[in-house]
């Protein structure tokens, strides 16, 4: 038994294999350009070996999608985490930003490029991506109504209204930044947040 | 001369039916994942009549992007050319939104989309982007500026900063608009915005 919980077999580990490859490809080259044989020409797993696993480029994706959107609530919760509301919201605006800088504004928002790739195209796909944006507005617009509450944010914009416009400043942000390839856009943007808002860290 | 300065070749109708044609392929399907296959089928047009037109898929998308960059810094123009600079700006807001509700969010921001697609893959096409939003951020500071020296909008935050804060905000807006297939989140976005940059019309 205690083999077992911490060993992975062989299996798993070409799975995990797979799936990083996958998320690494989809982010920088996107979903509907990249190929079953990009895949197994980055990871060097055999095409039927590839298949016996997923059973097509569609699945490999919205596991991919399910993986990082788990670890993204997990970064927002930590995120959000501060001694009270305003830091929380002012400490989730500095990691997303340092995030996005450690990654050297390469690959930008996985979310923000399904949310525009398959918007159109996938309704299944929308559904879900859609799914990982209201649960991150319902994340901030909790957060942000405790800070309205003890006044470290401004009162006169709703909650909800308050969350939208700080993920889509993020996202407006990444993708300034990301041509530029330098954090100024993104910063500039969170600091007129910072301002426009109110926000108080005490 | 007359004759000749109003009505096209034929070689020019094709090549503007091809242009129409990737300019909404590229914006629904991406520029990475549309093929020539894809506008062979679309339009009608050959494969070798189209290749006499232009060279390769990259030369058709320069030409569609300079194509509807120019569009838009018209667009910008005339929203823009109100009778006072807050008035413009406010105005700037209400026809980008009504743009996209009369496309019902599909497609979304063309410059946009090809920021995200091109950023990382392509530094000649990013180059272009980039010079797009340069030219964007550029026009909005200049009316932002004029707004704040008359006090039509707040003074603590600088021009240019304002200029990427919009951006960022009808990027990001589009984003969400798209996924819900509703304008609420773009609209509410705006909303927030003209009410935390204290935005005046008259």
């Amino acid at each position: 038994m205690y083999r077992e919980a911490f060993i992975k077999t062989k299996g798993e580990i070409t799975r995990e294999k797979i799936l990083e490859a996958a998320r690494e490809l989809f982010n920088t080259k996107g979903f509907n350009a990249a190929t079953i044989s990009d895949l197994v020409e980055i990871t060097g797993v055999k095409k039927g070996c590839l298949y016996f696993h997923f059973p097509s480029k569609e699945a490999i994706a919205q596991e991919v999608f399910q993986e990082a959107s788990g670890e993204f609530m997990e970064f927002l919760e930590s995120t959000l985490g501060g001694d009270n509301p305003g830091a929380s919201l002012d400490n989730f605006f500095r990691c997303a930003l340092e995030k996005h800088i450690a990654a050297g504004f390469v690959g930008g928002c996985l979310f923000g490029n399904t949310a525009l790739e398959m918007s159109d195209s996938n309704p299944e796909f929308s559904r879900m991506v859609e799914h990982f944006f209201d649960e991150w507005i319902y994340r901030l617009t909790t957060v942000a109504e405790r800070a309205q509450m003890i006044g470290q944010l401004r009162r006169d914009i709703p909650s909800e209204a308050v969350a939208k416009q700080v993920i889509a400043t993020i996202e407006g942000g990444i993708m300034m930044s990301r041509l530029k390839k330098n954090e100024k856009p993104m910063r500039e943007c969170l600091d007129v947040l910072r301002r426009t808002l109110d926000l108080r860290v005490g």
